[in-house]
């Protein structure tokens, strides 16, 4: 078992990573100060695959612990689902002393979270994350929340988890485009932090694909590790947690402008990331050769759905409505070279406006990231 | 106009108190760094009383203020309001950085201040409070939520305003029992922390009564300073803060028992605490003398609803409820001298039952309190 502690403001947690954790949970949680039974939140699927023997260890340590079960799928991220987490926490007698595991995937864990930052101002809460992508990325750093009509994780809060408890091996069932698509994250954390976690995956991407345990728990540390020393530097976003956004800006555009319905996170994310590279090769940057290495790492995952018939206007309306456009200035997270990232809030609308539309005219192909000349009246800001 | 700094660990902030503070509002609030303009949350009454001069002062300093009016009343303070407060803002157009003024009393406040602390993850806001109660206590330390069917204030969150503007003037247009009823929350500060507001009280009680702004302005300004402090060593209520809750044990459960519809929280508060005294000299405090001088003060602002027809039955089963009962174990803010709390958790739970019995029986009459000879398997904790 490997760990990494995460330090915020309000105090330090561990994240586990390892093999066969769960037999564990109860053990290393009672350690951790834990006294009284949880009440774990999951999904049906989760509960089936992984419940027993999670439960197990938790009911040895704590005695008898109360479930709530809540839908699988995005669409359940929602008020409804708050609600009932804390209905059902009231009908278990939960009170301030009481404690929530978030069991499963990032939907899971956003919700519960939220549940738990608000339930009496708020309860402690461990993660569980199942997921590659929640075990890499949303299980890490606090953010909790749920998604209203206006768009996806409007209404939440900061509230960090006590502990977070990843085991490499519960990825052997998580569908293979759930793999790629956490396996995406990955790559981003890579690129924005780390040439060495690079190098890794170029070298092993196959045993990692066919999830081998060893390579698995290697690069999720890798990516646990940098997630939490930015979330460290900065829990509230205010500045440096930013660059984590890498391949955001584009990507949830194109989520938001296909319905949420055509990509996982993870693949607009790596959409976005091929996009942010080729914008910054035709804003100049020289990181023509070494961007073509990440381009064609992420190409070896798994092909990734085609954006060629989404409208350009959808996306680009989707770009102005995005939260991370403060203020109207456009803000992107850009990679002036490998393993190092930069926030770039000088980026002209126009020039991003004319890049996006041929990139999406061709449907992603980098090489539509050609240079572009800087129009007479081009200036920083706007 | 005097100011107040609260210091939380998230930063401090000012709470201002003065007459006509409202027409300096923008100027004051500009100068704290505010620049966009805020998104008004308040209720009908409070905007056709006092809406002008508040929204003339923002306007000039920022530009057109959009309005979010809620019910007026407890039962607003739901998860329908904040939902709708939440809709009003995507409306508005409000992203990360907008920001809320609460207008309005402790309803407006704990809604608004909710709905900020989980708009977009945390947006800030400024609490504008318009009664005695909520310029001394509900607008001060962070604590913002809702109700729901199993109680009040059992969702929400810790959320510091970015400042609070108290104007002593707005409280001509009180009714006079809600100004009696924040009166008592003053008391209670005094009861726990300051021997000197205690003798202000006593001399000048018909003025602050007849709302004369000096004296108004005078206990405003000490009860806050109080609450200030307490909130500042412990933000979260780990620990000292719970002496704020002086009084509210017995007076949460008074209210749960009549269904929140007989008295005002204060009213209920003021009860809890001649309980709470009658409780001390119960158990052997050597506070008699002074205390009676707290129960005459109480006594001499109003009449209180009676708690004579109340079912003892009731009370205490609101009480076992309370999330103020951590793990069984009661405990109760107690007054061992005047201007000095002591939150004891060894309270025998048959004394208190006994005690709080003929307490009832006997209509709040504090020589209901005469001394209770232990029991011979008396014992402490339990």
């Amino acid at each position: 078992m490997k760990t990494i502690r995460v330090k915020v403001p309000g105090g330090a947690y561990p994240i586990h990573v390892g093999k066969d954790l769960f037999d564990q949970a109860g053990a290393i949680l009672s350690e951790a100060g834990f006294s009284v039974p949880p009440i774990l939140v999951s999904n049906p699927a989760v509960l089936r695959l992984h419940g027993c023997r999670l439960l197990r260890s938790l009911q040895a340590s704590f005695g008898r612990v109360p479930r709530v079960v809540i839908g699988d799928g995005e669409r359940y991220k929602s008020r409804a689902t708050l609600s009932s987490i804390h209905e059902a926490l009231f009908r278990a007698g939960a009170d301030r002393d009481s404690w929530i595991v978030a069991f499963g995937g990032g939907v899971v864990g956003d919700v519960a979270g939220f549940a738990a930052a608000t339930f009496m101002r708020g309860i402690p809460f461990v993660n569980v994350p199942t997921t590659l992508l929640a075990q890499v990325d949303s299980a890490i750093g606090g953010k909790v929340g749920i998604n209203v009509p206006q768009g996806k994780n409007l209404i939440g809060a900061f509230h960090q988890p006590r502990a977070v408890l990843s085991d490499p091996a519960v990825l052997r069932t998580l569908p293979e485009r759930e793999l790629a698509a956490g396996l995406y994250e990955v790559i981003k954390c890579a690129a924005i932090r780390s040439v060495p976690l690079l190098d890794f995956l170029e070298r092993n991407l196959e045993d990692v694909l066919n999830c081998r345990p060893a390579p698995l728990e290697h690069i999720i540390v890798a990516a646990a590790r940098i997630k939490a020393g930015i979330v460290a530097a900065d829990e509230k976003e205010k500045d440096l947690r930013v660059i984590l956004n890498f391949g955001h800006t584009i990507g949830h555009a194109l989520e938001a402008a296909t319905g949420y319905r055509r990509f996982k996170h993870g693949e607009a994310v790596a959409w976005g990331m091929i996009g942010a590279i080729g914008l910054g090769t035709a804003l100049g940057f020289p990181n023509g050769q070494e961007s073509v290495r990440l381009v064609q790492l992420i190409e070896r995952v798994e092909p990734l759905p085609s954006m060629r018939d989404i409208r350009f206007e959808k996306v680009w309306a989707a770009l102005e409505r995005d939260k991370k456009f403060r203020g109207g200035i456009f803000r992107m997270v850009l990679l002036p070279r490998l393993g190092e990232a930069a926030i770039r809030s000088d980026i002209d609308p126009q020039r991003l406006r004319h890049f996006l539309k041929r990139f999406l005219q061709r449907g992603g192909d980098v090489q539509a990231a050609v240079p572009i000349p800087a129009r007479k009246s081009s200036h920083a800001g706007k």
